[in-house]
């Protein structure tokens, strides 16, 4: 694997960084083959640093100490371990059930979003853009390093999406939806599509799929998108 | 009211701040009496304008055009209003439904908390310290205002609560509780008590209160904690 130039990440790089052991670890065990290096706090603790050391040593990873390259490129004060790896392509498959996000801007939602979905067993994440970049190092970030675990597909339309996945049976998420979450009986392949933080889903979806509701009270307008997809991942999984 | 210096928050100011539209709204109808006056971004939409201004008149509530005050304190480019309001003591009541956070160390987690509170009609948050400063701008925000409608207190401990509280049922959050959620019959008035980021909980609440897991895959370690709340909100609300 070649070395990469150590600079701040930006989308347009093919290359971006898992911050944290635990991104970190959850890295070098689901995509060993992409990792270019990984670089060490020499603060770490130290069975943090024979934990890393041994499962780079394990899967043939190159590790360095190096202080000025986690500070030229770590957000926070107290990241003690950075991977450096290879994008890669992890295409969302046929037949499975996914997660259809609508234009999300958040990086934060997008990345605990990721980690509940591998949580309650939806490996694909399907973005409609526009949408965030999901190889920022944020995403990777909030995932506590799920990211590395599911697969993903950028679509320009959710009919370009619906060509390509003809046999999902979808469910859009609305305010007004017809059915509570809680009466609704999945079935698979189930492709559960949440609309954008601000706006939500543009209501031609109401026209392509079942729509549901989270009954909540009249107190708040919305729930937070990460939460609202929690909580209809872990009805669907209880199924 | 009294006019406060407009300074960058910190913990031991008197007053705070309802960054956006959206959350001085909120705060505008739900603690008037406690706002010191309203600063609008000269750039902001009209209708949006209009609808700040006619609140504001409507309780008699100062506000002022300044670009620069705002700029001043908001961290983000396009925060087009700012509500600043003097702290006030709202403190939780008993034999209502609490959620109890043991030291919780992340804002944004905090606020949409109890965004997710509100919408499932949980009115009461406890924090037990050492836990985040519930007034920063921060945990406001998130809550998208929802902070406003919720009543708080601190403790120094699961103890003091216990003794100050003795009628609620406690439940507390485990990764290896004894019954999963999904099964949980809870009982008035509910105290749902959830850990660190994280630490979780330490054992000793084992000994308070019945445990609970959210049954999920075993590819995570854990939920992020906002969302294995807002899960928990939402099967207590279906009871």
């Amino acid at each position: 694997m070649r070395d990469f130039k150590i600079k701040k990440y930006i989308k347009k790089l093919d290359y971006s960084y898992a911050f944290g052991v635990f991104p970190t670890i959850e890295l070098i065990n689901s995509r060993p083959s992409n990792i270019s290096k990984v670089l060490i706090n020499p603060k770490i603790e130290k069975n943090l640093e024979s934990r890393i050391k041994n499962l780079c040593n394990e899967k043939n990873i190159k590790y360095e100490f190096n202080l000025k390259h986690i500070s030229k490129l770590a957000p926070k004060e107290n990241t003690f371990c950075i991977g450096i790896f290879e994008k890669y392509k992890a295409e969302v498959e046929p037949n499975q059930n996914h997660v259809v996000l609508a234009n999300p801007s958040d990086m934060g939602n997008v990345g605990t979003i990721i980690r509940s979905m591998i949580g309650f067993d939806f490996n694909n994440l399907v973005l409609i853009k526009p949408a965030v970049d999901i190889y920022d190092p944020k995403v990777v970030r909030s995932s506590m390093g799920s990211f590395f675990k599911i697969n993903f597909s950028y679509f320009n339309s959710i009919n370009e999406y619906k060509q390509k996945f003809p046999n999902q049976n979808l469910y859009s998420f609305f305010l007004d939806g017809n059915t509570y979450l809680k009466d609704t009986e999945f079935n698979n392949p189930i492709s559960l599509i949440f609309g954008n933080e601000g706006a939500g889903l543009a209501s031609e979806y109401k026209n392509i799929s079942e729509t549901i509701k989270i009954n909540h009270s009249k107190n708040i307008e919305s729930l937070n998108l990460a939460n609202a997809v929690s909580i209809s991942l872990y009805e669907a999984f209880k199924n």
